[in-house]
């Protein structure tokens, strides 16, 4: 795929998000209005909607159609609102006490720490809110298109159940505690424990859309579990790739300054490994993902550019 | 029922909610296991399971069987787990900064703030994912009894809409947004502002248990929106009689100081209108919570003793 037309789709697919988001964003009225703007906030400040991008590409990539788009989009907008959350608390002063994101002031430096935090729980509140309203839209029948509401229903009870727990403390969460204890430790933070950290903190929010998107579109668990372990290796070759260009990086093309980890004794998988086995092992994770994008008869002609770019950026 | 009688049941049913929140605890192994075992600490300094109870005791009213127990279970332990987040993240520096609860460190003071914060994620996160693996069980056809699984599905499914709307910005995060924003304000914050925070903050996590107890025994529509009437009756009850009992109340008997309302300038229903006024709202909620119990056919002289014991309590 020529790079402009992959950007012209990405820019398409981005703002076909916003409009997803836009339309499970809660309406801003009531006496409980100040922690409802705050959560719409966190979700606006924006960010490159990657996790409902690869829901809804999945979904398409295993038969699901454009005008089942319905039950594909509440899940989107819950993963984005589970992403946010975790951003949303990660910014507290008691975890990296950051004040800016994406240039705009944090949730809890804009509304106070303690509108963060409940801005923060009920992002994880109403995500799981949509889904079981959903849930509940599909039980009462109200399901049009060719598959049978109680075949829906499973399926949307599957999606349910694969968010909570790749959410949860095992998944992105149980990553954030190993990634918080690792804090410090500087080299003696084990390979075991490096690699769990990716794959729970970050490989665990790529799995979920991934996997909910295949089970959706009516995937069988095969499917589904290949789905799962591709993620997997996009997760790990993206976090090893930002490790790699914190030390290669241009500071100007990355808009962060590299030597960041170096600066403060993280462990990363440069320093564990080296630069060169570093780089062959993203080599190795990049081919076998998309390897599994490849086995699969579907359009996935985007969705291999998207992995491909993610892992191969230079910033 | 005797206070003696009613003493022993609530020991027995205390009991038995501990035992069922023992099953539903996550094991505490895996690199991430501080933050399963900060959970569990917080679950485990205990308190009065009123929650669960109140489920347990709604279920058995609209005709759930012992039997039964498995379906009602793993929403007992959601609602718990729920509770004790709130708490939780309540008790950080940013909120209440509470350093001790029940006579013990609150979480974030035994594990560090950024634990606290990830603990309590964890909590509402995992309450999500016990009803959503409970979910997944029946949608397999995993269960027994003489409900077919189709419609057991449905109850859940319904069960879980509840849960998450009751808990939410539209329910207790929704009261605690109020309660935050009313702190400092006094007299000037209106009746209507201190309605909102009982019915949203305290009534909504009654309501829950008691709507999600009848959906999963079969209720009907009309009867969940008794027990959601009666609840929200119960609720605010209860906050305006813990309002009597900061002025009129016995510093030895309730274990905490009296008059702490005046004195953090706090707006109160008795502030608002009078002790007399607030004395006979008590009892006119409380003739109203018992009356709609009274109209339902299934057993429920301990839930109305518990309801009495609640809201005439001394402490």
């Amino acid at each position: 795929m020529e790079n402009s037309r992959f950007q012209e789709l990405l820019k398409q697919k981005t703002a076909y998000v916003n409009d997803v988001l836009e339309q499970y964003f809660p309406v801003e009225e009531g006496l409980q209005k100040t922690v409802l703007e705050a959560m719409n906030y966190s979700v606006r400040v924006g960010g490159k909607r990657l996790r409902p991008i690869f829901l809804w590409e999945s979904f398409l990539l295993c038969g699901g159609r454009t005008e089942e788009k319905a039950y594909a989009e509440p899940f989107m907008a819950a993963l984005e609102m589970i992403h946010t959350y975790s951003l949303v608390h990660d910014d507290l002063p008691a975890m990296d006490n950051d004040v800016l994101r994406r240039g705009k002031p944090t949730t809890w430096y804009q509304y106070g720490e303690a509108t963060g935090i409940l801005a923060g729980d009920g992002l994880l509140n109403y995500a799981f809110e949509t889904v079981a309203k959903e849930l509940a839209r599909i039980a009462a029948g109200d399901c049009g298109g060719t598959v049978p509401g109680e075949e829906r229903l499973k399926r949307a009870v599957l999606a349910l159940e694969v968010l909570s727990r790749k959410a949860g403390v095992y998944g992105m969460i149980g990553g954030q505690t190993v990634d918080l204890e690792a804090e410090g430790k500087g080299a003696s933070v084990s390979e075991e424990e490096l690699l769990f950290i990716h794959k729970n903190k970050t490989a665990a929010l790529i799995q979920a859309p991934m996997m909910i998107g295949a089970i959706l579109a009516g995937a069988g668990e095969s499917q589904v579990a290949l789905l799962e372990s591709c993620a997997c290796h996009i997760g790990l070759a993206f976090q090893i790739q930002d490790d790699i260009l914190d030390v290669v990086g241009d500071t100007g093309e990355l808009g962060k300054t590299v030597g960041s980890d170096a600066q403060n004794d993280k462990q990363t998988y440069v320093r564990l490994k080296g630069l060169e086995q570093a780089e062959r092992e993203v080599e190795t994770l990049s081919l076998e993902a998309v390897r599994i994008l490849d086995s699969f008869e579907g359009e996935h002609e985007f969705l291999k550019e998207l992995v491909m770019q993610l892992i191969g950026r230079r910033k």
